[in-house]
């Protein structure tokens, strides 16, 4: 590209004239809202109107032509139907417009002919040096300049207000309900912004620019699929520079959910696991709901530098003590015993039977003695127990000095710099604590719910800046590959750094006679080596605890008969030293269409697929990462010794998938897929062995060169 | 008892005369805000304030003593501290009182002393045939009759209606609370009671007879312990003869809040597990927590009889349509394809681009044609795949036409009797669709979710109701026991029904070897057989794979070394046949100190406390309760069979599962614990073989005869 792509997206968000092709009088139609807005939200820049028909709109001067305007708008709003937006992006497009916002729908989003017109006009305006948003997008609307390019009707019902929360999203619908919800709750909102088709410009690209807008402290995405995850990558990178949380809603969670996002916007489907992964990796927090993520918003501007999550709580009921106990537990937030001292502080200040534990239960004295609460916050706030509190005002109204206790919490807020949450049922108690600039909750479990994500996020932001996650590049195109067999994948492998199993690949059955020997006396599996089959246990092709030479020649027999009866090709026969000490785990990956390379570990062995206990993770990555990942598994107890058992090589293993993560991440490798199953992880410092694998590759004759089946392992695993 | 013990607590709701001792004429004070709210919100009996200081309590004449009032009221108040409360108590027992509420607090919550005053204050009155609720009861309210006795604030603060919820509560504030965000939502609530200590009548004895109330549809507890699991199940019991659901929000979910519920009302903690599993044997729903309790309320005020949980989603935006899909997935609603019929139907309404799948995309198109709506829901109705409905509409204002929505949503609810939920984020649009009866949430999350645990109630309801499960007597005082040793516990289980390994108990190393050869030439395992671990691997007394007699000598006498080392007892040597097919399950039993006999059921093997895959039943219980606690299981796809393994003889488990549950539900067996684990599980038709099993009983030698180390099982079960 000769121009530079990004500098029209801020362009986009303040332009210095804005034509409207397409203008009509009337404030209710596409044409015509956005001008009404642009009038009444603020825009200091000229407004352009192009109509044939008119030569007046909305009080302003209209054109016959965007060539009659007497200025070219650097945005141009294109709001005619069908070909007649496609000739207007043209003329914009001959007229060093430098973006468009097709808000005409019946694109792509209603046929496959509306996908190609979409391609010829982005590759068109590409080819100019224009960028275009849309087809089909509602506009974009910045409230900090009174670029209000949408035809929303939202702004409309729920009155604007210029405030540090963005909103980006293709559907207009999800561009404006979060909108809306915030205004309710009083927030003020600088960007809502509804892409639409996103033939060119997408809502992680434009969310690269939003997020360099220094007055944001909350950046909100909905998407239904990421197509481009670099672009998600550079905001989320951009926005961890200045400290700018990025949320994303992201629907097609579940197989239904991915359907339906499949004919809504046509998003490909990624595993949600990987979507989890990836976002996770760039420090970019997901909602699991919308009314999750307009509950979290306002904690983001209070401005805490959270340093923890253990959780003080403290209410003038016992019952909210206990269901705050519950819902912190719940969102992993340790209640930390109070300081000794702390304790008898609080002793000499509440009455006998309160309890001055954690949660701090001040009791229904609160009602005859309302300094109690100012009273104990000091206190509290000297405890080394507390990351962040939670208030919990259980009832209050006459005889309760309600203003003194929310003036108090949000003197002591500012005072610690410590996150706090208000729990009060009573929308006047609530409301007191709110214009105190408190945030608040009906209940404690909403309060401590909201205050979890949001320490998780920060968590997670914080981790995200010390890794400095790269940014990645568009995927390679799909490729299935072709199935090594099991020989050709272990060699493989394990000449990229994967210890596997001392093994020969024998040609006959006298060969494996003496593959026998050569193994030593020990028990050997002897198995079918093919191409054609993954499950070979279910063919009869696995022969395990073989003692003998003649044992392993009958073994390889009836391997050869099984093979013939289940019609797969074999390649040979493995002789392989039986493993049968250490904990049997998994090391996976493969290279998703959207996000490239992933790695997966987790429990090995048989019912992997029944029984899928699995991380998965963005690879490449380090052996600190697999660690991590390994801590979430079900089995992770059994990682560190249980029932007396020695701590396993957890190091040893994280190597070994570090290894087959880097393999699969190696583009001169050509992998698509990789199983280990089952690795044999043994006790600490015995280091852990690949026993079986399966790789697929698309050019297995590539760079890289695959063993004959005469060759054979020599090396000799410690066991 | 001689008199009507539940009569009493029917007084109390609607009592025909309420004596106030320590009347007050502040309105503010404890003794005078039940006056003012009895007057104020329409109580019909007589109120009768004594206060020896006055002749004149609020315009009402007041009497120095109960004595000197022209009549004894069926209920008392009392509101005078400590010792005076106590003599009050007296008075009115003495009098005849039926009833009394203490208000006055400083007992049992505050300290032992306090404790002993309420038990001796509670065997005094039901001595006199009277009824405690208290001490530091906030009172009872019924405003379908005005019998507002309680001192609460928060009638003050929001405007009662009478109405079909009720609430009880032993803490003030859970009972008023749920009032006023109920009451919020415009919701009339009848019911809010708080008990207090307890120390006579409880929440759940008050519950069995508030239940009795026809005109109540929801009835809400909050809980922190069930001491009297019998009244809960009595009250679930009249509640399912009439329809009436019970919604329980029980706190203590979490170690940390158990700490923080014995603090608060001394709640004796009983394992989570027990209470779900006790709440769903009666029908009784667990709200997760207090706003999602409240979220759900309002549903079933509807009259619905759902039939089933699939969900037809409806919205005039894609997005909502993606997000309604994952959120009904979340929630178990499966989005069944909409008939081929009903199918071309709305493609004949709907624009071309709209989805007529499930769910159904109308598109923004309804902004220039409102009809669609009306036209979309009849073609909905007469479809099958639906069960339950939500409606989104994501954003309307100007050119919609809300009330025409609203009011045919209505109608198509009323015509359908199916559940319908709304999810407008406007609250201008959601106030239209409240107006036409319906029920609103901001998102198509919260809509669903609260529909999801509505449903999951119907359902639960309606199996409990097909169940009729039995009331629990109050359990039997706490037992340790002693732990049998193997020999002996398997001996017992034997007996009842529980199939175990064909085994012989030996005295010496010439035992073992004569118990190898009469046991046949198979594999064996020798143990040492004691009374003082149950962990017997980690000790050394567990030889397994033991091939000939030698090694079964050799074996016994490493185990007599280990046993000698290890500090434990033998009764001998345990030579069992070594079971090497099937899958490894457990079975556990035990009695819980509130809930008496319990079922545990799940994975076994060596890793049952490190990674715990079990479900809880109420024991005794019945084979088909068992195999659907099995499916509750992370292993429950390996039952089935899977990877091309037969499915396994799941009736032979659950029938050894009953056995072990009767035994522990058998009171003269005495038993307290009981652990089988392994349970070998084999192919259908093959059966299950326990391998190991614990049993702890507190009279070992007493009904039941156990076997003498000489006696030797010959049953030798199907291998």
């Amino acid at each position: 590209m000769t121009f530079d792509a990004t500098e029209a997206l801020r362009v986009a968000l303040a332009p210095n004239a804005i034509g409207v092709i397409g203008a009509s009088e009337n404030p209710h139609k596409i044409g015509g809202r956005p001008i009404a807005y642009l009038s009444r939200f603020g825009f200091k820049g000229r407004i352009v109107p192009v109509n044939p028909a008119r030569t007046e709109v909305q009080g302003l001067p209209c054109f016959r032509s965007l060539a009659d305007a007497p200025e070219v708008p650097d945005m141009v709003i294109v709001a005619v139907p069908g070909e007649l937006a496609v000739e207007a992006v043209g003329e914009c497009a001959r007229l060093g417009v430098k973006v468009c916002i097709i808000m005409s729908s019946g694109f792509g989003e209603v046929h496959e002919a509306g996908k190609v017109q979409e391609r010829a006009m982005r590759d068109m305006a590409l080819r100019a040096g224009m960028r275009l948003f849309g087809p089909n997008s509602q506009g974009l609307a910045n409230f900090g300049n009174g670029t209000v390019a949408s035809f929303s009707t939202m702004f409309t019902e729920v009155a604007p207000q210029d405030g540090p929360l963005g909103i980006i999203s293709q559907s207009g619908a999800m561009s404006v309900i979060p909108y809306g919800l915030l205004r309710q709750r009083g927030l003020g909102v600088r960007h809502s912004h509804a892409t639409g088709n996103d033939c060119d410009v997408t809502v992680c690209e434009l969310a690269a620019v939003v997020a360099e807008d220094p007055h944001l402290r909350l950046l909100m995405l909905y998407l239904e699929g990421i197509p481009d995850p670099w672009n998600l990558a550079r905001a989320a990178r951009t926005a961890r520079e200045r400290n700018l949380p990025i949320v994303v809603l992201k629907a097609g969670r579940t197989p239904a959910g991915q359907v339906a996002a499949s004919s809504h916007t046509g998003s490909l489907a990624s595993e949600d696991k990987v979507v989890d992964a990836f976002l996770e990796e760039h420090g970019i927090f997901r909602a699991q709901s919308m009314a999750d993520m307009i509950a979290t918003a306002p904690l983001y501007l209070q401005g805490w530098r959270p340093r923890g999550r253990r959780l003080v709580a403290l209410s003038n009921s016992g019952a909210v003590c206990v269901l705050a106990a519950d819902a912190a537990t719940q969102e992993n937030m340790p209640l930390d015993e109070l300081q000794p001292n702390t304790q008898t502080e609080l002793r000499g200040i509440l009455p006998g039977f309160a309890t001055v534990r954690n949660p701090v239960d001040i009791t229904a004295a609160l009602l005859t003695n309302s300094s109690l609460f100012s009273k104990v916050l000091p206190a509290l706030a000297r405890d080394p127990a507390a990351d962040a509190f939670m208030v919990g005002i259980a009832v209050a109204g006459a005889g309760y000095d309600v203003d003194v206790f929310a003036r108090d919490s949000a003197v002591f807020a500012q005072q610690t710099g410590k996150p706090l949450v208000v729990a009060a049922p009573q929308e006047s108690v609530a409301l007191k604590f709110r214009e105190h600039g408190l945030v608040t909750y009906a209940t404690e479990g909403e309060a401590i719910g909201a205050l979890g994500r949001y320490l998780t996020h920060a968590q997670r932001m914080e981790h995200a800046t010390r890794r400095q996650p790269r940014i990645p590049g568009p995927p390679a195109p799909p490729r299935d590959g072709e199935m090594l067999d099991e020989a050709r994948s272990l060699a493989l492998l394990a000449r990229h750094g994967l210890p596997v199993v001392a093994h020969r690949l024998c040609r006959d059955a006298a060969d494996v006679r003496a593959a026998w020997l050569q193994l030593g006396a020990r028990r050997v599996v002897v198995k079918g080596c093919t191409p054609d089959a993954s499950h070979k246990t279910e063919l009869g092709l696995v022969h395990v605890g073989v003692a003998d030479a003649e044992g392993a020649q009958a073994a390889s027999e009836a391997i050869a008969k099984a093979a013939f009866l289940g019609g797969v090709r074999l390649n040979g026969f493995i002789v392989a030293e039986m493993v049968q000490s250490g904990l049997e785990l998994m090391i996976g990956a493969r290279i998703d269409p959207v996000f490239g390379p992933v790695l997966l570990v987790g429990a090995g062995g048989k019912y992997v697929e029944a029984m899928p206990d699995m991380a998965l993770l963005m690879a490449p990555c380090s052996a600190a990462d697999v660690a991590a990942a390994l801590e979430r598994l079900r089995i992770a107890p059994l990682l560190h010794g249980t029932r007396g058992e020695p701590p396993l090589d957890v190091a040893a293993f994280c190597a070994a998938a570090v290894a087959v993560g880097d393999a699969v991440s190696n583009p001169s490798l050509n992998l698509s897929q990789v199983d280990v199953n089952p690795v044999f992880v043994r006790r600490l410092g015995e280091g852990c062995t690949a026993v079986d694998a399966v790789v697929f590759q698309t050019t297995p004759h590539g760079t890289d060169p695959i063993p004959t089946p005469q060759e054979i392992l020599t090396e000799e695993p410690a066991c």
